[in-house]
């Protein structure tokens, strides 16, 4: 595995694969890398002929300075996981190297980019600034790594959305590659930040996908209409008094569209603190019971006369 | 000469061309071509092995709607010249390939971008939004066009300045290369604009060049305080009463800075409107007297105690 610090130097180390015909796989991370990442990399590998990946710690998608701060970190760990896991590229860049910084170290950036359905609800509404962080970055890293398949866990569901759009609206020789979220056997979503809970906020924080799994069980048996399933979220995580619920809400699948009953396939999108950490995870209809049955139960929705 | 329309097959046969191992140059123009653009077509093909250019009028560029649907076309014409100068290919696409449009036919984007330092002055502040509608495009544009070396005549020096910014900070792999602008022997710059212009008033037109000309002389033979040049500037033009100016500014060569003496290479930046017709001009002191005098010069500004 190849090690680069250089953006330039990535560019054109990547440039170079491409012309002797080799397919790209890419997968950019924060780093603090767990099976969810893992399942990218193994996933790039499979398809394509070299699979590179990137370890940045963005700043300019951090609303909250205190939670740059304590994002973790390990790179000697993390680049030990991609090794064995059979990354062949990693892109290691300091903050210097991808942002023009002033005297105070703190970064500068000239050109400003947002999409505007995506950054003012959910995510967007709640970390002001951090989706024009995301596309600043997304747009840096794609012009180094140029034409490839790119992977991204839909646990970030909203910052999926956020590549799709920018993919498609300007043009980028990208394939995004949409890839399940990894959890663990009692549910609990993979996250970097889960490395901040002690063990009895790691139990409590699988009420969660709990709370998601037992309410897409109900457009199953029936019930459609979407403030019950989030009445149903709300209450069940509300019994936990040491979680502090953000949001809750449903989306028809593939969208930020907010409908009134569940139709087709939907997407439950959920943001929680526990103590002064910060989770967010999201279910969607078709991993739980499949294309078909998500259709099926919009059949149901005859209810809504 | 290949003329191609759809935007996924430009990108395809632009791709074809790098997989051959040969360089591509590229030559974005709003169509309606004259001897400037003809210079770029003429430098790319002797820089580069294939030479791609293409022809859309932007709309997300246009802050005045009346401004877009005068803007002058000939595509016949167009596509005349270009082939008669060489160009490998033509892209030129519809509006609706490029940007989303709604049921009314007008232009909707959801990806904003905006480089803050370019926006807020000169022709930023002049024409709100058109600097980020270039960006936009230009992004596209890049995007489809992938590594090239790109062209651009100086006339647009903001918009020079912008593209610059935009590469540099994105890591967009295209090496820009920016073009003296052509002028009419009696110094009119070369514009699209210029057909809307009956003869007297491209007489008059010529005043922009000759008080800039006039101004730059003043720095070799001494007067450097800016404020100088520019109200010579001012009452020169302020004498032909057709010609309403809109700004004169003087900025540090390759920057928009406004410095308050002219130590050393700098350009003067010009718009007015005659009629309803708005032109812009720029000329800069290494144009006039070479590097070496524009620096010399520098040495006069110790006047400036």
């Amino acid at each position: 595995m190849q090690i680069v610090e250089a953006p330039d130097e990535f560019q054109r180390v990547i440039e170079s694969m491409r012309l002797k015909d080799k397919s790209v796989g890419f997968v950019p991370t924060m780093g603090y890398l767990h099976d969810g990442h893992m399942a990218l990399v193994k996933r790039s590998r499979q398809e394509n002929d070299i699979t590179a990946a990137s370890i940045f710690v963005n700043p300019t998608q951090f609303n909250v300075s205190g939670d740059l701060t304590n994002y973790p970190r390990d790179l000697g760990r993390d680049l030990d996981l991609l090794e064995n896991c059979g990354a062949d590229f990693v892109f290691v860049p300091s903050v210097e190297s991808i942002y023009e910084t002033d005297t105070q170290n703190s970064v500068v950036h000239r050109v400003n980019i947002s999409v505007s359905n995506i950054n003012s609800v959910f995510e967007g509404a709640h970390r002001p600034g951090h989706f024009d962080g995301v596309a600043l970055i997304i747009l840096k890293l794609f012009n180094l790594v140029g034409r490839c398949r790119a992977y991204f866990g839909l646990k970030d569901y909203q910052q999926v959305l956020l590549i799709i759009q920018l993919v498609k609206e300007l043009f980028i020789p990208v394939e995004v590659v949409r890839c399940q979220t990894v959890r663990q056997s009692d549910g609990l979503a993979m996250s970097s930040r889960n490395a901040r809970l002690n063990d009895h906020q790691l139990s409590l924080a699988t009420v969660l996908y709990r709370s998601m799994f037992d309410a897409l069980r109900l457009i199953e048996s029936g019930t459609v209409r979407i403030d019950a399933l989030k009445e149903r979220i709300t209450s069940q995580i509300s019994k936990i008094e040491e979680i502090n619920l953000e949001y809750v809400d449903v989306v028809t699948e593939g969208t930020l569209e907010t409908p009134e009953f569940a139709e087709g396939p939907v997407r439950i999108l959920i943001a929680a603190k526990l103590g002064d950490v910060r989770l967010i995870d999201n279910l969607g209809s078709e991993e739980i019971f499949g294309n078909e049955k998500a259709m099926q139960s919009a059949g149901v929705a005859g209810l809504k006369g």
